[in-house]
């Protein structure tokens, strides 16, 4: 614990600027005179990415070890929170010994597209389960002392024009899919950063977007922390002050310093502002300096395991024709075929690649556990360009070699993926598909087996359409980390009992995909056109069919759900169940809650995920599960109110091991907190006839004025359906309407002046 | 002709008030002591219904007989320009005879989703298709001295919320697909007037917004008439008429006249803004006046038969497996089943519902026709409440008669389609099925033969895939006006080869349909999220499948294109094609032209229609077609240079008989008048380095820089296509690098002074 660090009311205008932006490309500025040291701020979030002193400006590839746990994708589709705070620590502890005050994650933008570049840095195309676990892993890391920077807030949803594209996005979108899992964390972890974005939002950058980064985030959220830029993020130094912009990253030598000091001299800006961010910088440099352990260190052993047991829980078993899991006792032959099984890919390129403690492999891991089987092993395909100077064998004989194996092999393990050129922060993908050279290897493999399990390594989605049907088991491991090789063995021979469910819906083709026809944009704009339709949410309100939806994976167990009981508070829904495990092995089954709201008066997807629990259950034992869900959750974004309103009604709640695998439903009624609407000369005829209290007092003074015109259409139906969207004003204008404007001046002040009924 | 009417700066304020708005329901305000005389607007667009004096205010059901022509969703489906010309020339003598001085139509507007309980009224889901075949009913019409009102301009594209709803839309969409065929008619056919819809557009009132009723209709478009309002769509007069809005329609009993004058008298309206639209006003009534023809009268034997041409070629036969054409001499038996055989259903609800001169039914006219055989008739279903008060026969006698008369038929023609109250103006439908009444008995009688011809009457698309594999033909009759009857015995029985085609695609679900999720939007916002992608243009984006594609049409006999000929000039693509009917039965093809831009720069449907022809071709002979796409409709609007762009490059024009029957393709390159982008400090790595001037500017100053950390980059591809998205004043503002604000400043300067190369 160091003594208090001074204000910025105790610094001049120059220092507060200076305090403000960086002094390289990953420290802040101290002031030396004032006793505020710098501090290191380095990327994440699956590792601690710290720069080794000499490397080139973005640092990629030439960084010091540390441990390489899961990147997002993986880590989303465990749907276990506990599991996420367990890596937090992890990072935090790296972290703490690399004298690294703030890592740079996490990152929990939604899965928009799956041509996303950066999609494998995100955690799902859910807001609820983003937030859940993004704040998870903010506990975690914070828990040791060390900073996060939660990001890219917001809307940073593609890597096409990403420094200048706007996201069009109409508000419920905005604050229901694309912010709310932002706010979750928020309001429920407090990151000690937060990271804006590089894009525009509704035209405005994210970096000078004072909605954005001071009503929304500090006035609506309480937000305490401090808002940092993405690396280059900042357009205006001045206007992103102003906006609520506190730290600039990085060094900009010094040039947006000067500006602030010369806005501040002009009278332009206000010097009080930048006092404002001047202390938000100060006081996270005191939370730095005072959770600093200068004694850290970690054990490599323990965190590589950890990362094994982590890598397990987050792959996800999408089909399994009884052959797996593999028995490690088995004699017999198992053929591993394809050279990623050899050549991990295990993380993503860009800002957030890590230089890995160690590497494992699947096969020397599948060898390892393989206790009496013969492994053997074709690569099947060559990766990157090794094959172009032509010492690399031809695909025809990789092929044949790879098909010969298969052919006399018990059990044929082929690992395919994406590989590492195709995905990567700063460009979206075009397509996804696999590489033509490895779907043409799985063809003649599935030719010469009945028993081929598909392992993948993937960032993004991939499709899977063309073969999914022919593949015996399919294990869906995308990026795994360092110990990723091990984690599969451990799935694929029971080790481990898969767990892991699907974060993201995956879809037969990418042109059924939601934002297919307006991803990425054009000349600076993309329009959010399917609005709150995203993922499942489209795919469920059209019941058009998937290649596996969200939510889904298989275990090598059976459970059942039973006793669902639900009910409503004045504080959300409780939803209580028995899971019980009616098969011969321990195992683990996420429950998942999906909402629908029937009567509800504006557009819902036909079901959201509002809540879930991931439950270890004994073979043969039973468990007894809680899930709250509270208000907030249960909300929509009602814009005319300009505030999250839960309607009154009904809430049908169905409890299920996937969005469409719904295994029981449940009804709660809540009142609510919408109140009566508001009437005034603007609402139709339908809006006054419908309404509680307008309905009445309109019908009565229109009986009050005999057989007019406007009394007779009341009473025709087919004519009254023709007009009753017709503002009231609009039908008292015209000729032959008895009702004056002073009339309909007291109509209204009697609709709204009236006591409600009870 | 009369002498000219005095000029608006010869009245005085009040009477420039008045003359600017109606004087009751149907009549503009004369102003006597001026000679400027009252004019009659009246509802078409598809007949001329001329209330009935003391009739109600909306007076629907209570008007002058008058031809009911088929209503604009037939007409659509005629692509036939010349045959809409002929109705106009006919609605025009008959609006002459009734002293109308203008007709309310046409209605163009898209057909956004299959939803909207007014798409009867309106002609296609394209633009193109609207434009020609609008600019064409205009064009008849006024020919006979009688005026238009081009409808509703603009974006009305559903009845639900109509009078507040904003139409929120990108302006690509807007001006590509909304606008577009306004466009076309304003430049074209110069409608004497152009209504304003209720409806908002991006947040502002149709009726009082200047960019839409100025800017673009008058600046851009040089529309030279009246805009009059939609009956009851002015918001606040003032401000409509600083927008252009020159006329208010029906009257207001003065109260927005009064307005007018005070915001004269306190000058916050300028009188100069006033006399404009007295002008215009005055302007109209003098075209009335001189055009008027005291004598007129028309042939209602003559129109009738018209009606019936009309009426026939606007048929689409969707699918026949060789049982149609029937053969009027042959001996047999046919049954006829479906009240509408027997009760017509030939118009749609609301504004434009017409009193006919006379009905024909499809029964009698199909005995008429059936010279030898034998006709009988079971109703099937009954319509209304007709079986409401136990009289009517019930649904199983009804089944079991049909069913009877079905398995002892030669063949079956059986009649369905939408109840009338099942769409109207006023209100969207909520699904496209039939009545389940109607496919149950269907699905009956299609188990009793296998020789079933189903002939529809719906205003609305309605879904199909539940049984449409199984009839042996379908007849799309949508509402055929009132010798529509006559008109489906005719195609049936061969006195007319079928040559209507598709002016919206069928859909296979309304969850398919691109608007699904997002219409008709809430809170008085509907958000057109599918942007540019409409119809066809999204199924084929897609590759979605649909019942039957946009364009698709059967004839009775078979036509073969060849011999394409493709040319691009500075005026667009001339295509030239020979179609050749190769059966042997005389027939009109509809030879439709979509064009591609491969490598555009921004987005595009896969393919768009441009232009089509309407060709006769005598059995055995070959027609020569000449189809002239103009620069016009080959342009995208360009948001960044806020002008049609014409972009150069490649062009691959396809000639088919729908959007997915494609039967030739050729290529044009086009030179454009894009001209060269402009380069800004803001514009991106890759865009300065891909710039044709600009690259080796960059290149050139970087080279001189030496080994920069930025030339580093520059040379490796990977890290390249990760940083080629930052903007060039971001990547100069890192630390190190080289690049100073003023080089940067310099090197913009250089990139877009120097002379662009040949």
């Amino acid at each position: 614990m160091v003594d208090r660090l001074p204000r910025a009311s105790e610094l001049n205008t120059e220092e507060k600027a200076a305090l403000t932006s960086g002094l390289s490309f990953w420290e802040s500025k101290g002031i030396e005179r004032a006793g505020i040291p710098s501090i290191y701020l380095t990327d994440g979030p699956h590792g601690v990415r710290k720069q080794r002193e000499g490397g080139d400006h973005l640092g990629i590839g030439d960084s010091v070890p540390a441990t390489c746990f899961p990147p997002a994708v993986a880590l989303g589709s465990s749907w276990d929170p506990e599991l996420l705070e367990s890596v937090g620590r992890a990072l935090g502890a790296e972290a703490q010994t690399e004298k690294v005050g703030v890592l740079l994650g996490p990152g929990i933008n939604i899965k928009r597209s799956p041509l996303c570049g950066r999609n494998f840095e995100y955690l799902s195309e859910d807001p609820i389960l983003s937030g859940r676990l993004g704040a998870a892993l903010v506990n975690g890391l914070q828990s040791q002392g060390v900073g996060t920077s939660l990001k890219h807030f917001a809307a940073n949803n593609q890597e096409t024009d990403r420094l200048r594209v706007s996201a069009d996005i109409d508000e419920r979108p905005l604050r229901e899919i694309y912010l709310r899992g932002f706010q979750h964390v928020v309001e429920h972890a407090q990151p000690w950063t937060v990271m804006c974005s590089y894009n525009r939002i509704n035209g405005v950058y994210a970096s000078e977007n004072p909605w954005l980064l001071t009503r929304v985030l500090r006035d609506e959220w309480g937000f305490d922390g401090l808002v940092v830029s993405d690396w280059g993020a900042v357009n205006d130094r001045v206007a992103a002050l102003v906006a609520g912009l506190d730290l600039e990253m990085p060094s900009t030598n010094g040039v947006t310093d000067a500006e602030l000091v010369a806005a501040v001299a002009d009278g332009s800006l206000d010097e009080s502002v930048l006092d404002i961010a001047a202390d938000r910088m100060i006081d996270l440099v005191q939370k730095v300096v005072d959770h600093q352990d200068a004694d850290a260190s970690y054990d490599q052993d323990a965190h590589h395991a950890l990362a094994r047991e982590v890598a397990a829980r987050s792959i996800v078993l999408l089909k399994n024709e009884g052959v797996l899991p593999l028995q490690p006792d088995a004699a017999g032959t198992i053929a591993v075929i394809g050279e990623f099984a050899r050549t991990p890919r295990y993380q993503g390129a860009g800002s957030s690649q890590i230089v890995p403690t160690r590497l494992d492999n699947a096969l020397d891991e599948i060898s390892a556990l393989a206790s009496e089987a013969t492994v053997s092993f074709a690569p099947g395909y060559v990766l990157d360009d090794a094959g172009a100077d032509g010492a690399a064998p031809s695909a025809e004989t990789l092929t044949a070699e790879a098909v010969a194996l298969a052919q006399t092999a018990d059990d044929v393990l082929v690992f395919l993926g994406l590989p590492a050129e195709d995905e990567s922060e700063g460009f979206d993908r075009e397509h996804i598909e696999l590489p033509a050279a490895q779907t043409a290897l799985l063809e003649a493999v599935l030719g010469a087996s009945d028993r081929v399990v598909v392992v993948l390594s993937n960032g993004g989605v991939v499709r899977l359409s063309g073969w999914a049907d022919r593949a015996a088991a399919i294990v869906e491991g995308w990026l795994l980390g360092q110990a990723g090789g091990g984690a599969v063995a451990d799935v694929l021979f029971g080790a481990v009992n898969p767990s892991g469910r699907l974060a993201e819906s995956i879809p037969l083709r990418l042109e059924d995909t939601p934002a297919f026809l307006n991803f990425p944009g054009e000349s600076g704009h993309v329009r959010y056109g399917e609005g709150l339709f995203v993922g499942y949410r489209d795919y469920d309100a059209r019941d058009a069919a998937v290649s596996f939806p969200f939510g889904h994976g298989l275990s090598y167990t059976t459970f059942e759900f039973s006793g669902l009981g639900v009910t409503g508070s004045d504080a959300g829904i409780d939803v209580t169940l028995t899971v019980s495990n009616t098969g011969d092995r321990d195992g683990r089954e996420v429950v998942q809650v999906y909402v629908a709201v029937p009567g509800s008066s504006v557009s819902r997807p036909a079901r959201e995920l509002k809540g879930f629990a991931n439950v270890a259950v004994a073979a043969g034992a039973s468990e007894q599960v809680t899930i709250a869900i509270p208000n907030e959750d249960l909300a929509y974004y009602d814009i005319e109110r300009a505030r999250w309103v839960v309607e009154g009604g009904e809430y049908v709640v169905s409890v299920g091991a996937s969005s469409r695998d719904l295994r029981a439903s449940a009804s709660a009624t809540l009142d609510g907190d919408a109140g009566l609407a508001t009437l005034t000369a603007e609402s139709t005829l339908g809006e006054w006839l419908k309404h509680p209290v307008g309905g009445a007092i309109l019908s009565g003074a229109l009986a009050q004025m005999g057989d007019s015109a406007m009394a007779g259409m009341l009473a025709d139906p087919s004519l009254m359906r023709m007009v009753e969207s017709m503002p009231l004003n609009r039908v008292a204008a015209f000729p032959g309407s008895p009702v004056t404007s002073e009339q309909l001046d007291q109509l209204v002040a009697a609709a709204n002046g009236a006591a409600v009924p009870a």
